[in-house]
């Protein structure tokens, strides 16, 4: 656990807010004591609702790796991550992950991070927006070249 | 509701396994009767963890429409979304999502998808990956800069 790691990340959340990027978050991957890669938000001036910091954080060092997992690496990121910066962390394997504010300042900063916690734990037809389900025979036929490609990276 | 767009998907998945792109996923982002945007899982070829299926369709649609919002769009996924991708569904403000086969499906096929959903739901010190709260009061400096940001654009 780092203070100056996310302090730094801090420091990119306000800049990236002050300079008309995005939102007020930043993200940093670490391994050992060096930072693989940065990011912020910049959903706004990227048209791209999946590029929150953590997102954007966990694409960068990837490429800079050159690996689809994260193994062995730390987030350190200035907000709680919402569910599905969650999920991209779980995806890309890191090892911890330390944040700052939490979901429920978020909330109150106007963003939904707390409200899609909520979503997430109902029932499908509960959902404000309908998951309606169509051709579930089809789809297993996807599972079924997959388990039948003997080339097939697993991740 | 329309059919022809999720054999397509499924089509699209299949060709993708067999092409050796990535996972048996594939998903289409529909507006009235056109196709926005197609996206198939590129995780490990394209080294990159959060690039699954729904996350493509929606960077690509918002690409094309020049949006960071897909109100008005329609998703056709060959399954239902993890976490990652359904947290990336709601902050693009899609209206409906079709699905083929369920996360249960997925982890007969050995993807995480329902074991994501139940860590969703944990306490954060219960979770596989700690989740470690560090310098909050930091964390509140970010918000506070969005605040007073003038020129914010909200999302």
């Amino acid at each position: 656990m780092s203070p100056p790691f996310m302090r730094e990340a801090v420091a990119l959340a306000i800049e990236n807010v002050q300079t008309g990027r995005g939102g007020p978050f930043a993200a940093l991957v670490v391994k050992g004591n060096d930072v693989v890669a940065r990011g912020t938000n910049l959903v706004t001036s990227a048209n791209d609702p999946t590029a929150h910091a953590e997102v954007m954080a966990i694409r960068r060092a990837c490429t800079a790796l050159g690996s689809f997992q994260l193994t062995g690496c730390d987030l350190y990121t200035t907000c709680e991550p919402c569910p599905m910066c969650l999920g991209a962390i779980y995806w890309a394997r890191l090892d911890r992950v330390f944040f700052a504010s939490t979901r429920h300042d978020a909330a109150d900063a106007g963003f939904d991070d707390a409200f899609l916690y909520d979503e997430l734990t109902k029932a499908l037809a509960d959902r404000t927006i309908p998951m309606i389900p169509l051709l579930p025979t089809e789809g297993d036929r996807a599972f079924a070249a997959w388990r039948e490609y003997e080339g097939r990276v697993e991740y």
